[in-house]
């Protein structure tokens, strides 16, 4: 497998929103499409905690990307019309610089001394990125999930540099039933003995808490709706069952869960994790409204919008893109509000990729 | 505080219902009110995972009980005219016989060779117990959450013991969403390695896994919407926070949810967790019906019902009770179906006391 990936080299030093800096970074990106003369047709994707820059294939890298159907020829987001970017955030490890990286100061990785990590910086650098490669203005800024609130804090940091807006499944603040999620995520590993205070190597990893971590975000990202009708209570076979195990796995839905644990563990930096799901539940866009999250959103100036929730959705539940909605709204946007009920939750968009093709395609064709 | 249980010494062997037999087991159990002359207004309660006998306070024990405010003189469960009767489930450590018994064959603890428990056997030592005390027929069975599965179970194994019933926020069959979470529970506790496959002692206790599926137990028993309400986005006071714990926490839903797992902490024993955990992801009314769970409920026979569920449960969605009553009604019972918005949740029936109150004593006092 091929290696799409080219890298940003950011402003050193990158000063952090928190304090700290970091030197020498970089952001890992990936394009489909081309850049016209005029570059006012790029779009930019800012993915959820976990994905890389890999978001479809491409010539250099032929495996299949995270959002591989939603991009191509002809595909939702069309790539003979638009030059499509997707960032790798800031902080995460497939490339971008991370708790995992080198420390040049030190010549160790980072680790726990990476400064503190919050949303704005992955948007700061993101916009560097963009900037970087000439772009002034955005056709269209992506957000899904995580990086839904990526993009909020990237229009409203840069403004003028976006033209319009699709944000998916995600939410202009944390709400407490999120961060308890996450949280209890975190503590799974930090308990795991082995994530040793962030010092853990490949000989010794805390495979158990970043178990634990993604099986609990599996389980929010879907939804209860869609594994009644596909788990229902479907045991395992006997050879799929480990009898040894005391209240080992008996049903599909408990090996389902371990088979995504499993693809997951040792395919994720831990601290990076643990970063990047901290600056999660900081965000609020009400920091930048006195305190309110309209009077935040309606700072933000786009032409046109789409938001799309999922009633299906426990983590970002859709009264959270609702507020979205009537936020970009009030800022003096078109906004086009879809409120799907696909049964696979927070991670619809993902799935239902019919639904969500004729929505992000539709709108991207109008404007 | 003093202590109101009483205990009822189970047949010996007790059989369980998948293979292996107890010998000298035993139920805990307190009462409140008079039994009458015709042993005909006993009110016999069912609890969910881990609360114990004390209901209520009584003289022996004036320590508040856990549904304190729904029984007592003039209160919904009226002692002045019911008897009531709760039961600690059998393989809980309130004392009644669990894994962290005595195993008289080898003078040890059970731990992991105490026999595989069902919500089956959960009924049968608790209808042993109401036998014992001379009750043919009890007025009503009351099951709240997994007490309202072995209620279902007490129905149907034991015909003719049961005029009427009130089924609590629960289900007739554990589906996926609930068993992926107990599951993840039970996996917490295994992981830690303090657990050290059921031996653990005092000095050695597995109090990080506890700690996770304690937290992951009231994320599920609450509801997001009211957490917005109650904790938003407010943050600790700084002498609140320990600030040299990396990740530590800094939201008050953090520290609400730790304290939660202290509480419970030391005071459940973990194998008895596991045990008891298991048995609510096997319990399927299903198998009573020739694998459908309607033909199943229709197999139970009681005169009249009430099944109270709530539109914020996530763990026992309200579709489930639905289901309940529509099997009920079925069987010929006259059912009432009440279906409560409180936004607390699966818990609501112990938090949301004013309306409970209301469906409760009003179908009490027309029975």
């Amino acid at each position: 497998m091929g290696d799409a990936r080219r890298y940003h080299p950011l402003s050193s030093p990158f000063r952090m929103k928190r304090g700290g800096e970091l030197l020498g970074a970089r952001v890992a990106y990936e394009t489909w499409g081309t850049l016209n003369a005029a570059r006012d047709n790029a779009i930019l994707i800012l993915t959820g905690l976990s994905p890389s820059a890999h978001a479809a294939a491409n010539t250099q890298d032929p495996s299949p990307g995270w959002w591989e159907a939603m991009i191509g020829p002809g595909r939702a987001f069309d790539t003979d019309r638009f030059h499509v970017i997707c960032v790798n955030s800031l902080g995460s490890d497939k490339g971008s610089t991370c708790p995992a990286s080198i420390d040049p100061a030190t010549g160790e990785p980072y680790r726990l001394t990476f400064p503190e990590l919050s949303l704005e910086d992955v948007a700061n650098a993101a916009h560097e990125t963009v900037s970087g490669l000439g772009i002034a203005r955005l056709a269209c800024l992506v957000g899904c999930s995580m990086g839904g609130m990526s993009a909020l804090a990237y229009m409203l940091l840069h403004p003028d540099t976006v033209r319009t807006h699709i944000s998916v499944d995600t939410a202009p603040q944390a709400q407490p039933f999120a961060i308890a999620i996450r949280s209890l995520q975190r503590e799974a590993i930090r308990l795991d003995p082995r994530w040793n205070g962030g010092h853990y190597d490949d000989d010794v990893w805390p495979e158990h808490g970043m178990s634990i971590a993604r099986k609990l975000g599996v389980i929010t990202y879907r939804s209860a709706m869609e594994w009644n009708g596909r788990f229902a209570r479907i045991r395992l076979d006997a050879d799929e069952r480990d009898d040894n195990a005391p209240f080992g796995f008996e049903f599909q839905v408990e090996s389902y869960l371990e088979a995504h644990a499993r693809r997951f563990n040792r395919q994720f930096d831990p601290n990076s994790y643990l970063y990047l799901s901290r600056a999660s539940d900081w965000f609020d866009m009400a920091e930048y409204g006195d305190g309110d999250v309209m009077r935040g959103l309606q700072r933000i100036q786009v032409t046109r919008a789409l938001v799309i929730g999922v009633s299906t959705d426990i983590l970002f539940p859709l009264e959270q893109q609702e507020t979205i909605a009537r936020g970009l709204e009030a800022a003096g946007a078109a906004v086009d509000f879809v409120a799907l009920d696909s049964p696979q939750g927070h991670d619809a968009f993902l799935v239902d990729i019919e639904n969500y093709s004729k929505a992000i395609g539709g709108f991207l064709a109008s404007i």
